[in-house]
């Protein structure tokens, strides 16, 4: 299971501070539960590991695996929630080299950006070769999947003919609604669902993650068994008696003294993309109305040589909160320097996977000692269960997090001010106005 | 050449304030050109660019070309600025899927941290193929690097026995001291010079950096020859005729204003290890006696569905910077959708490059209407020349801030600090004592 570590914060936090936030979680926690806060309307995420639809989890992993033989490459199309969370686990789990290592199809995810540039390199790696697409979005109209869904249905099109192309053509999107929807009936294309009361970021354990997860072969049972398991464990309202809830109340302890930045830090490459979905949840939750814990991330022992002598020495407004795995899954042992020119004699033979442990204590003492309030998330293994153990973790502690700072956690308002200011500048029908005023300010 | 665009700060700094800093940012220029302030051993790469070593430079290229036909995959070991500088060059100009789309040799980076997991999966790729290395390290007793040369030293004599190894190991190290040196002359390795006068985070046009940038088949006479012009471009002390001056002085006063967070803010994935270069060069020389900027940063449109929404509404202590390439390299058309399923019929045939470059522009004013300042830096092509211009640009600019802030911008006291805790738990001999007090402290 999940367990939160506190050893490390006790030089910052006093035990009454956790006591006398105590009443302030549980009402929090409370108002997620009886779907009484504010975006009540997105708390489906709540109860998904144990109701969600069991024959389209079926068709998930049927049509995972038709995917897995008909094609060499699989193409996701979806920005923020609808590709980070797939991609956190499959690098968490096949590590980010993935392509490299592990058997096909390779998996390639665009539509995230508007780049010329990355668009192209994902079309070369396509060249020749079996595709097949999952484009996930819940309306169809956003622009950068879109864009990559119009490039690539012609790819298929223009290759396979129309039937070929349908064959090849995954949707995930909303039941009903939508542009997206539409024409995915009328074109006969497999569907499924993203539930309309998961908002994208929520949504790594509903089909908008859980197709892509199969297609690269891991075990999507697990990972709802994983987050199921939690959902029970971290169900108690006393912070005290709930890691989930104890890590929001630190948190939000720690932001009220003026620790703004929360930089989450791992020990391995493969957790990277991971910290990019713990962003989006966190910072999109939070970053609102003038507040919120900016979220930030480094991979240690790399960034010790790079942001690591800011943490230790810089200005005092951060915490770190480290992700650990506790049983390494790969492990050798460092070979023997006869000579000894490196002097580090006394690591031969050592298990690498024991060094980067110390390198970790030796760093959470060494940052305590310079200041800053360590908190450790520790889960037990590398797999699927224990993956959505800590994805739940984090998804109910982002919930209670967003409602003790006082704002909406289920809502992005901010993200449609830029949309609109590009809209306009690329001369939509409606924005005329607009245009003129953005066009009077830029050069 | 590399140009500041100040138009987006306007709201937050007065014409006035930057008249009223002038005086102090001179005379920080001045204490790097006159190598009177701290740190002033350690300036070497201020004139680097015109005053290097020719003969070295001629034997990289000449060796670069050598490694090129004689491997497979080429391994550079080294970690922060030994590796930093080279991975951002060789990702943004071949892009961050060089490996994938590029001729051979494959390029890995290994000893930049102590996970077994990265270094099985290296191993793995440089299974059955003709390998080399280049081990980068001042000393060579770094933890990271030395023990990636132990495992990859023993592969290498294992598979083609001493004779062969010597000719497959590059060796890049002190001129003269240091067990690294030393070792290398004794099994008689080729060798280039790591300049004594030059820190890791402002070595990347030194042989530190070259020797790699060179293998991935860049022009590094372009790329010092890029630097050397910004060298004379930004030589005037007066930071209202020297861009690279101005944006010193900008985020000087950006802090003082409590604008603790700087976001380097880039709309191309090949950028992110130069985002990575960026956060060491000025956390590193910044993030000390507790001051500095917290640098930071984002991909964007892909951040702007994550991290954007903070950025548009969240805490106001941030400002952002954008990094920008006037000149598209590459662009496609978007395709028509006859059907405008997507409702983006406006795009159709549109230049994908400009659309980016209208997402990035509507964010912007976006983002200063959210009340978050902005900073754009230009370049004008994807190239080496523009890329050496702009590595000199933030490296004095780095200088030169680091000065204003009051603290030594070349210095890391703080790196030590992780090592030496790491080091007494791992037992190493004559840290008992410290060993037997941190082991009293962990669980």
């Amino acid at each position: 299971m999940v367990r939160l570590c506190k050893d490390y914060i006790r030089p910052f936090v006093g035990e009454d501070e956790l006591n006398n936030i105590a009443p302030m979680v549980s009402a929090a926690f409370n108002l997620l539960h009886e779907r009484s806060g504010p975006g009540a309307d997105y708390l489906g995420w709540i109860d998904l590991p144990v109701n969600f639809d069991r024959d389209e989890l079926e068709r998930i992993k049927s049509t995972a695996g038709k995917i897995r033989s008909m094609c060499d490459v699989f193409v996701i199309i979806g920005i923020g929630g609808s590709y980070l969370g797939s991609r956190a686990v499959i690098e968490f789990i096949k590590s980010e080299m993935y392509n490299r290592l592990g058997d096909s199809p390779e998996i390639y995810f665009a539509g995230n950006n508007i780049s010329p540039v990355a668009m192209a390199n994902i079309l070369r790696l396509c060249r020749g070769r079996r595709v097949c697409i999952n484009v996930i979005s819940k309306s169809g109209t956003t622009t950068e999947p879109a864009i990559a869904f119009r490039v690539f249905r012609e790819l298929l099109e223009e290759t396979w003919g129309e039937e070929g192309a349908r064959e090849r053509i995954f949707v995930t999107t909303d039941r009903n609604e939508g542009n997206l929807r539409k024409f995915a009936e009328q074109k006969g294309y497999t569907t499924f669902t993203i539930p309309a009361d998961i908002g994208g970021r929520y949504s790594v354990l509903s089909p908008v993650g859980l197709l892509p997860i199969a297609v690269a072969g891991l075990d999507i049972d697990e990972l709802i068994a994983g987050a199921a398991q939690a959902r029970l464990a971290f169900s108690d309202p006393d912070p005290a008696k709930n890691d989930s809830l104890c890590y929001a109340a630190l948190r939000n302890i720690l932001y009220r003294k003026g620790r703004v930045t929360e930089i989450l830090v791992v020990y391995e490459q493969y957790m990277q993309m991971l910290c990019e979905w713990y962003k989006q949840l966190f910072g999109e939750s939070e970053g609102k109305d003038g507040k919120g814990i900016y979220p930030s991330s480094v991979i240690y022992t790399t960034d010790l040589h790079s942001l690591g002598q800011y943490i230790q020495d810089g200005m005092r407004n951060q915490f770190e909160t480290v992700l650990w795995v506790k049983e390494p899954d790969v492990d050798l042992a460092i070979p023997d320097d006869p000579g000894n020119i490196d002097g580090l004699g006394f690591l031969s033979g050592r298990s690498l996977a024991y060094v980067n442990q110390m390198a970790m204590k030796g760093t959470l003492l060494a940052h305590v000692d310079g200041g800053v309030p360590n908190l450790v998330i520790e889960i037990d293994k590398r797999d699927e269960r224990s993956l959505g153990g800590l994805i739940y973790f984090f998804e109910l502690a982002c919930g209670v997090s967003g409602y003790l700072l006082g704002v909406n956690p289920f809502d992005q308002p901010g993200v449609e001010k830029y949309k609109k200011n590009m809209f306009a500048l690329l001369g939509k029908p409606g924005f005329e106005s607009r245009k003129k005023e953005l066009e009077g300010r830029i050069r």
